[in-house]
């Protein structure tokens, strides 16, 4: 499996991190988003919406982070990560779709407007991440995981940029349930970190 | 089923669409978006993100509407929908990662600055509209349905805000495929079509 990958991307490392944890080894192939490489063949004619993180696994083309995850979890991880019964299986969708609007769209796109200059209406990432946090530690202040009671792709799914937020500019220490759920993420087995932004 | 519903919500109506399609029958309780009703209890406690749809089904409580669209189909739509293969499952998954987030700060949220008032940056909404109709044209262009050569989730959960697009300024006329792809989801059995918003 060859996946494209740019290394400060929450949404590429996620499939990493989830890849290191079923010990699915990846070829990862490097693309420069900065010199807007995903704008050109061959990741645009990967991808058409020049976004990555991308997969390839033989005639397989699969796009967008959740489907990747969702493919990996089906094929390599049983039913543990990503279950088949109706409640569980939407219950752990939730936090797919809140990772691609509300995370994607609060502290990754702060963090990108921080570091990488990307455009971004700093009042909405501040408006949606202030609904996010507030939201995220009050379920998880009830919760030692995201839900079932056990890591899922949920949790994969978030993680990379809640940890990450403190790079956007969010301060994580008034959310203790966020931050030990955090260090639980940061314990499971054959768990790899992202590499952190380097400072200006 | 209850579905805690907004009448110009593209979210909710996909709801509502699939579970006609399912001839599922659900209990519509209104709630007024415009009067902030989603922000205060019972809204805000039954989902802390203060978003719309909400279903709740006896004791469960879903938030989300791909993850709702999920249950639906797991529940009452067989493999069909929503299927249970790594390499189709994930297929699928795609589109539903698409409506949550292109979708949703592209076309969707360009109608709701036009006609209700949302705080929205325009540069970034046209910028990820004009991406995503020019990929979702192209992709079209070579397929009748979005994946699986069926009707599946990815359509339902894309249809309600790229068909309303031009409620937000966004002229279809120069995507045929798109548009012949709007005509044949409004040619499925039991298709109910999302009110047009009132002209000011």
């Amino acid at each position: 499996m060859r996946l494209f990958d740019y290394v400060w991307s929450g949404n590429c490392h996620k499939v990493k991190l989830f890849a290191s944890i079923l010990s699915v080894p990846l070829e990862i192939v490097p693309v420069d988003l900065l010199a807007a490489e995903h704008t050109r063949p061959p990741l645009s004619e990967l991808n058409a919406f020049c976004e990555l993180p991308v997969l390839i696994d033989g005639d397989l083309v699969l796009r967008d982070s959740a489907a990747i995850l969702i493919y990996l979890a089906r094929r390599h991880g049983g039913e543990d990560w990503y279950p088949s019964g109706a409640s569980d299986v939407a219950l752990v969708s939730q936090w797919l779709g809140t990772a691609a609007a509300n995370v994607n769209f609060g502290p990754a796109l702060a963090r990108g407007a921080e570091h990488f200059g990307y455009p971004a209406d700093r009042a909405m990432t501040s408006r949606i991440s202030d609904r996010l946090f507030f939201a995220l530690e009050g379920h998880l202040q009830r919760r030692r995981w995201l839900e079932l009671n056990r890591p899922t792709l949920a949790d994969i799914a978030m993680f990379p940029y809640v940890a990450a937020a403190p790079e956007g500019g969010i301060n994580l220490t008034t959310f203790p349930a966020i931050q030990r759920w955090i260090k639980q993420i940061e314990e499971l087995p054959h768990f790899i970190a992202m590499p952190k932004v380097p400072s200006p």
